[in-house]
């Protein structure tokens, strides 16, 4: 649907039509184009969505814009999409809204649901609680498959899965029961002799990145969540689950690239905002790299009696640190996907120094050729040989140790990145190559 | 469970305990524990897991391992295993068996199974086609809701999701039932009047990539595959969907840090193949790097005229790359998850510009302030800064168009990530500091 002609059918007053299309589409692709609207259109267009899907609509706009929407609409209407929100977006809504707009909310809410999202609001960002709902479908073990079904068909439409059920005595999590299950099984066949009792659960306070490897490792649709005494406060769905994993891929790509990573995209963060999340890491590796400069001007006399020596800097550095970068990003990569651990130190140290060999020698071998044919001096062609497989030995063992450290202290790996690593790997690569240039060269 | 513990359970013979252990753990869990034993081990325990579970077992062990199984079992229990295996899964073993054994499974499969297969197969790598399942629920739009339940219940066990039902009719795709409306709708009413018949669908030759946004966007847990013609050929299952989007941004980091991506784990791949997937970067980087060098030494007169000259070489280079490969990440990320496109070509280069001048600034007065306080040099701040803000500039423009223009060509915008931007940025930086301080100087 173009925003053109949807803009003009609203100008021109042909609210039937704009309804009749609202109607027909998808209230995600609605959401999506309200996006390009200016606040009055967005107030007057959101008006003509259908009831049923005015609340789904809401929960996938932009935060910006639902702060818009809760401004211009009254009382009545924040009431009716409250109610049809489920647990889980109202509290990320309130998350973004700025305090004046979330007082309208609570006051919108009624006493028990303002007791539920005052509760979710206060588990740590980042953890299962944060992202989970409180909206499930809870079956008692002595029920029947058919009263189950009956159950669901009674109670299920407001709950965000119908499809995994939850076996509770006393708030306590007895076993599991698809919907799959339910639907192919004889009425009268009790749940507690039907329900998975083996559990898979996640507590509270998990990472919220953990609980999407869970919910991906074992493909479940949803993923119980137990507070500290083991009873079940709620449940983690998998298009949550899908989103952690996109914006945790995000979150490293970012923080590998020295910026600090934003929730928002690209474009709804300000050029202020860009600067700030980039200059303090750029400051830092820029001192940092001044080391390397002041190595540099110990070998002074290095290079004034062979100039030739300065022009091979530039490549030995970035060789180094791309070497280093390609082990960091595989381990730290490796480490998010659980797929390296810090048990698996030595083993990742005696394959790196493998690659290492192999990608040292090649490297030497074609580089020296090089020099040699072109510049005639064997020395030189030895000096940058035997300093490329040193530079890319250590640079390698570097990019996959200092990762691996960092997780063991619990700070976070993908800082290890491309950038820090390069400085390091700079200084290091310099002290290499001039310690063999003045060996070799006797300077 | 404990390896040894289970190796110790099975050395000794003692069956039984063995297969009350497998019959309460999970498929997944299963799956991982069998990856630690040898070949031997692993086809006696596998003989012992529950006939229900053993082909989820098998779905989920890495195919190395199936390679191994599919070998040592009998041609009766690879049948029983083929029988309960969903189409997708039966399609990825053979992808990834020698030969030899794709022989044994197709000669296992029934005919028309082997047909599905064949199909499967001829799906280029990537598509839609080549990841989805063949096996779904379809409904005629006449049924009534209870009719259709009764079907599901008949046929739904061996179907991959039971949850979103194809009203087809003569092959064709009339609307969409999810099980939640069957459960909440009373049962004489049809499913023409209540299916779903906005549909959003794929192509067979869809970009599993894209698939899986689409999936993601619309937290849909299947979306139909239609053929050329417009007719439902299969479905691709959430579950599927979240293993391509990790396996996305795997290819994407690991593309980023000039390393050829591989589907297996860091472990899985050998030193040997390591080495392979980083030299050919590696070498054309390294020999692009000598253009800086090259440079360098046309300035050597200045150098050998003003020796601190050198000492800053490091530090700008490694800004440089830092700056254009902030710029670079989040571009690439932003063009990947679909925020950026080529459309916002000059948005973006307005946006960067912006940004850049803040930072360059800030880096400009900070380190400047520091020479001069250092050093006592006003020319050399003079130059240092001024230098850093033309680099910092040409930087962040370079990281942020080539990745767009990469698009727009229909490379893949991660190649212009860190390695390759550091390595133009580079030379750019070298000549504009160098540029400077011949006028500076008046060298």
């Amino acid at each position: 649907m173009n925003k053109d002609i949807f803009v003009k059918l609203l100008q021109e007053r042909r609210y039937k039509s704009v309804k009749d299309v609202l109607d027909v589409m998808n209230a995600v692709d609605i959401a999506s184009l309200l996006g390009e609207f200016d606040d009055k259109e967005l107030a007057l267009a959101f008006r003509l969505i259908p009831k049923e899907k005015a609340a789904d609509v809401f929960a996938n706009m932009e935060s910006s814009l639902q702060s818009v929407l809760v401004e211009a609409l009254s009382e009545k209407e924040l009431k009716e999409i409250l109610n049809d929100l489920y647990m889980d977006d109202t509290v990320d809504l309130l998350e973004e809204l700025p305090a004046n707009l979330v007082t309208r909310i609570l006051d919108a809410s009624g006493p028990k649901e303002r007791e539920t999202i005052n509760k979710l609001l206060n588990y740590p960002e980042d953890s299962a609680g944060s992202i989970m709902t409180t909206e499930y479908v809870d079956l008692k073990p002595y029920l029947t498959v058919g009263q189950a079904l009956a159950h669901i068909k009674k109670t299920g439409i407001h709950k965000e899965t119908i499809y995994t059920c939850y076996v509770i005595q006393q708030r306590k999590l007895l076993g599991i029961v698809s919907a799959k299950d339910l639907m192919t099984t004889d009425d009268n066949v009790l749940i507690e002799d039907i329900m998975e009792t083996e559990i898979i659960s996640v507590s509270t306070l998990t990472d919220k990145e953990d609980v999407a490897h869970q919910l991906r490792k074992y493909d479940l649709l949803a993923l119980p969540v137990l507070d500290t005494d083991g009873l079940l406060v709620g449940i983690v769905t998998f298009d949550d689950a899908m989103d952690v994993m996109v914006e945790e891929a995000t979150e490293d790509i970012t923080k590998m690239a020295a910026v600090s990573p934003s929730e928002k995209t690209y474009f709804e963060v300000s050029a202020w905002e860009h600067a700030k999340r980039r200059i303090p890491w750029l400051l830092v590796l820029m001192f940092s790299s001044i080391i390397t400069g002041t190595i540099i001007t110990r070998y002074e006399d290095a290079f004034a009696a062979i100039p030739l020596l300065v022009s091979f800097i530039p490549m030995l550095m970035d060789t180094g640190g791309n070497c280093g970068s390609q082990s960091s990003t595989l381990i730290i990569r490796g480490i998010a996907l659980n797929q390296v651990t810090f048990h698996d130190f030595f083993r990742v140290i005696w394959k790196e120094f493998r690659v290492s060999l192999i990608v040292g020698v090649v490297l030497a071998v074609s580089n020296g050729l090089r020099i040699y044919l072109t510049y005639q001096r064997a020395g030189m062609a030895v000096v940058i040989a035997l300093s490329l497989v040193a530079t890319v030995i250590s640079a390698k063992l570097l990019g996959c140790i200092l990762p691996m450290c960092a997780k063991k202290i619990g700070l976070d790996p993908a800082l290890m990145a491309s950038p820090l690593i390069t400085t390091i790997v700079d200084a290091s690569s310099i002290i290499i190559y001039f310690f063999i240039a003045t060996k070799v060269f006797h300077l």
